[in-house]
């Protein structure tokens, strides 16, 4: 199928054109108002003559000329009669609004989608819908969009994609945002959500993809998406749904969609540098900042230029709150401020300028340009409230200054930032957008916002393996456990550290296995259907001569035979005892869509308590096992807590690399892997696995 | 001084009267538009005749009445003859727009301030500011501001009082806040921030007082009001700088003030129940959510109303984010809103209606009045993006909707909640107003200042010693260490478990105290000047026979000497061992403005690593200690956590209580305590004071 026939057709029918409100309606009235030249556009209703004074046709056959694209504003029924009779007509592309379809959970609505979907494949036609609200692709003027909004000019350069109609509307409906493509996918079952992120993530009149997402559908297209757009450096932003369990339940119920492990989508998103965001609005704003910028900054560092006492004091406490950078100012910066601020401002970052050179341009523009030219900041942020009336005339001064300085030709960016929502004044709006100046929302949002501009910019794809351990298939759905000795082979195979270890059946092979392994030692019972050993009595620790090893080797068979009669005993595990290291916790779990992601945390109640673990999908590298690392907040644990020992990094890192390339392998059929604890040495002593567990697909 | 005379005058002078920009004028100007009557106001400038066509007299003593209060848009040097020239006319209110005072945080300027102080005094003139803008009393009509806004109806029931005059204009810039006062304090040290929240505490006329506060000078004032406010349940909302070191810098050089400790001002505000927001914006939402719903809901819980399906997700995530409670609806609503939806809706809370209902009034208010019956809703929010101008005709109908069930008497909040910024159509946004429906802002701060409301409401001031230990004089400001067992016969004079503890100086003493308390014994070296026993060999623990006690007694000595021979040494102090517990460490900071801050938190990392601490001023009772506890991530650690011991509860809270009721009572001596471990043994077990250091004021 060709997306290109669908979303840059060259002709193109609507089926139950109409002026009535409606999907028929409504599209008419969005064509009518906004394309320009309608000769290759027909409108299709048995019922009508005209519509909207263009000629209307009887049916598609009556139309002379071929049609790339139909748009299917009728119900459900019509659906599929419509497809075939288009398809006689060269039709490769169709938008579907109806809805009923696997939206609804039920099996007649699964089964019309299936059955849509066959019929498209077959007929290859690029379907977008069902139960979708069409699309805009403002570069070649097409508009088969059913909602309507208030008339402005909306070109740009913001890709947008949504599994809501209501959320394009929205975006539509704000002030300022400037689109390529307005994509409203509906269900996505024929033409998918990734279909659509990989068409934005080429074109190259799309600066910014902003999606709203409910599930993911093909998770290799999508990885290949994100990789693609990390690598051009091409903003992705998401708003994805489910973060709560009522979140994941109303995607169900919305477009069908399973909505995913939210900790997965997050792990995923931080691989490929992906900028999740929560709302609609910071949605909005955040596209809307990446698609206004001339340039990205080269520092993660901002300053902040306010006209009052109460707003600077306002951008230090919330910029703090969200992480952002206020460096300090470079002497040179302050000597200069002085000159120019009056007497009783004291030049700080953040900067109360006072309102005194707000009515100058030349005044507000030297200090702008003194501050544009430290360089200790990458962007310059300015505090100020534009409102829809302006009644403070220090705007004119201000919007004046800032265009003077831009057009020097500083690129560091400028972004304006309000203290109270209002729809922006739209000249000055209007002004700032053409030298590169966004508005963002109120300070909460706006500065999240600049601390994803700062993280987008810190995000260096070199440092990451682009590659995520998809898995191929995904059919096996029964798990098997392997007992601890299989599971430390295992991991042995694969270059991990575990000690050497016994499985002895007998007396004479236990006293062999000691002499092999040296004193002290650990004795558990070894059997696939005991996961809790020390529940049994099936574990005994520090066991220091021969006469201990028959008397413990005895001891745990009587305890295994009284607490669990029926368990399969393969033997007796004989270890040697390990010096206690740091206890660390690594997990993997074989995410249905994404593959196996890894889990690093401290054992005990930094896991257990304070949730702190790092969670990244597998393959990793040893600069994103760091990255894991550092995460942590226990991480100063690691090295040199409160005059402690300083741990092994290098080895830990190589562990998690190493568990990793393990998972990778075995993507299709692992399950999931339970390493608790695995012991930290100190440094240039390495780790080892105490205990594990690894859990196959069977 | 009389605040009334200044906030409630009779007669008012503006002296420097104007037609110019700048103080003088822009009063004028705010005067001639919004006084209605202006026989009370008298314009003074001995260079003119007329300003704005009214009236101007060259000097006060031309005014041929007294005058209450004066407006002095005059420069600084003319400030303190002016107050002398007034009081002779009876003023006891001045208002004064200068700045250079003690926010220069120089000499000169603290000079003029302190001088301005005394003089006022002398004068009984209640002054506002200096370095201020003024303020509105829109009860009463009068109107001396300095700052010019879009003139609209502003009256109200919120009392706002500010630091910042900035901060005044903004808010008054909202589209939509009404006022029962507007304050823009300045500097603040004649009459103070606190004289101007308690008089907005005690109106009658204030609904919601409203605050940005860079600090507090009369802790003991600002306490009261908040008590006061707190048993009136009269909501309190305050933005307070110095979250950030950058902000608490700039508080001190925007008006002289001091930020104090953050997490002091957190802990009082928990006490008393007050709302702290953290920027422009959340302060004005928040407040006027309070000024406009009609009646405070009865639970903490919600209900979410959605015309779609992304919008209803994304209400269920960010509230999730936020703590909003979102119950299930009954078994009844579930079986009334599935026969009023449409078939493919699924009525969950969050509830995508889908757009269908939104067309009709009666079918709109069927489904709010079925979500507001609902036992187990509190407010119901409804999810709608109102723009300026209105492209959708839903609003017609659902405001249409709201009205009806709101006007059959359902007395549950109604809180509108749109999904982007925008200034909201005029026309409805005061149709909503009027029936007690307010619009926050779009999600991000919505769900912040909903969960605002939950709060709240769940605060109850009967649970709280709404005392707090205020030191009385704070002139001492050397410390003095008290010894460990100085330090822990104080705790125990006090009622807290403490061990039998003896100090001894020869080896006949050791022994006959090793005989009074038993063995295992624990022997430290007692020395006031020796704070890390460990450090110098001064500690030794599980000494178990009279041989030796006496090797101890002699090593601990050569330590020391060793170590650290200038010590003074007090002897050696010996204890019985005491039994491991969980270790809990409490401490108290006594705060120079607020008095003793008591924390807690479980020993070790817990405190360390994840700053898992709760805060909380004494004096401090049984119901607030368990809310301390409770506030702990840490705190299932003393609950079973894992199959693991239930701890002393009781003993822990009682130990709590007391050591709040000590600090209370050193509140004007005591600088520090630090009981680290505090032992807590197992259910019925209680706690014991394992290590402890007091440190006295000197």
């Amino acid at each position: 199928m060709d997306l290109k026939k669908l979303l840059q057709p060259n002709t193109i029918a609507v089926i139950g054109a109409s002026e009535k409100e409606g999907f028929g309606g409504d599209t008419c009235r969005n064509i009518i108002e906004y394309v320009k030249d309608l000769k290759n556009t027909f409108f299709i209703n048995p019922k009508r003559d005209y519509v909207f004074n263009r000629p209307c046709y009887k049916s598609l056959s009556d139309v002379s000329v071929d049609i790339d694209m139909i748009v299917i504003c009728t119900p459900k029924k019509t659906v599929e009669p419509l497809l075939i009779e288009a398809s006689k007509k060269g039709c490769m592309g169709a938008v579907v609004f109806a809805s009923g379809y696997s939206e609804t959970g039920n099996e007649d609505g699964k089964k019309a989608e299936e059955s849509l979907k066959k019929l498209c494949k077959k007929l290859n036609i690029a379907l977008m819908g069902p139960n979708c609200a069409g699309f805009v692709n403002y570069i070649n003027n097409v508009y088969p969009f059913a909602f309507i909004s208030k008339k402005r000019d909306r070109k740009g350069n913001v890709g947008l994609i949504s599994q809501s109609g209501q959320i394009c509307l929205s975006l539509m409906e704000t002030q300022d945002m400037r689109f390529s493509y307005i994509i409203s996918a509906g269900n996505g079952n024929v033409i998918t959500m990734e279909d659509y992120i990989d068409f934005l993530v080429e074109d190259k009149n799309t600066k910014v993809v902003s999606i709203y997402l409910e599930g993911v559908k093909e998770p290799k297209k999508f990885i290949n998406s994100l990789k693609k757009a990390a690598v051009r450096r091409k903003p992705i932003v998401v708003l994805k749904a489910g973060r709560s369990e009522k979140g994941r339940k109303n995607a169900a119920s919305h477009t069908g969609s399973l909505a995913g492990s939210d900790k997965t989508f997050d792990a995923i998103f931080k691989k490929y540098g992906v900028i999740r965001v929560d709302d609609i609005e910071e949605l909005m704003a955040t596209s809307n900042m990446f698609s206004i910028i001339n340039k990205l900054p080269e520092k993660p560092t901002f300053a902040s230029m306010n006209l009052s006492g109460g707003e600077t004091g306002v951008c230090a406490d919330t910029g703090y709150t969200y992480g952002v950078q206020f460096p300090d100012f470079t002497e040179e910066t302050l000597i200069k401020l002085k000159e120019q601020l009056p007497s009783y401002a004291s030049p700080n970052n953040p900067l109360d300028m006072t309102a005194s050179l707000s009515y100058d341009a030349e005044l507000y523009a030297n200090a702008l340009r003194t501050i544009m030219n430290d360089e200790n900041i990458g962007t310059v942020l300015i505090g100020y409230t534009l409102l829809l009336e302006i009644a403070d005339p220090a705007i004119y001064y201000m919007a004046e200054g800032i265009k003077k300085v831009v057009e020097e030709g500083n690129s560091k960016p400028i972004i304006m930032l309000p203290f109270l929502e209002n729809t922006r004044n739209y000249e000055y709006t209007e002004k700032l957008r053409k030298i590169g100046v966004p508005i963002l929302p109120p300070s909460m949002y706006a500065f999240k916002i600049v601390k994803h501009l700062a993280d987008f910019i810190e995000y260096e794809y070199n440092d990451r393996t682009l590659k995520t351990a998809l898995p191929e298939y995904n059919n096996l759905q029964k798990t098997k456990a392997l007992s601890e000795i299989e599971s430390k082979n295992l991991l042995r195979k694969y270059g991990m550290p575990v000690g050497d270890a016994y499985i002895v059946k007998d007396e004479s092979e236990a006293l062999d296995a000691a002499q092999k392994l040296g004193y002290p030692l650990v004795m558990k019972i070894e059997s696939a259907d005991i996961l809790h050993k020390s529940d049994v009595g099936g574990v005994k620790l520090n066991i220091n001569s021969e006469k201990e090893v028959l008397s413990t080797y005895h001891e745990i068979l009587v305890n295994v035979s009284n607490h669990k009669p029926e368990a399969k005993i393969n033997g007796i595990l004989m270890e040697k005892m390990m010096p206690k290291g740091m206890e660390v916790i690594i997990g993997v779990n074989n995410d249905a869509q994404f593959g196996p992601m890894v889990l690093v945390g401290l054992g005990g109640v930094f896991v257990e308590i304070f949730k702190d673990v790092s969670l990244y999908p597998a393959p990793i590298n040893k600069a994103e096992a760091e990255k894991m690392l550092k995460k942590l907040k226990s991480y100063k644990m690691l090295t040199g807590y409160r005059g402690g020992l300083h741990y092994d990094l290098e080895a830990l890192k190589d562990m998690i690399v190493k568990i990793s390339n393990f998972a990778d392998k075995n993507k299709n059929v692992l399950s999931e892997v339970d390493i608790n604890p695995l012991f930290v040495y100190p440094e240039g002593s390495g780790v080892k696995v105490a205990d594990a567990v690894v859990i196959m697909k069977d």
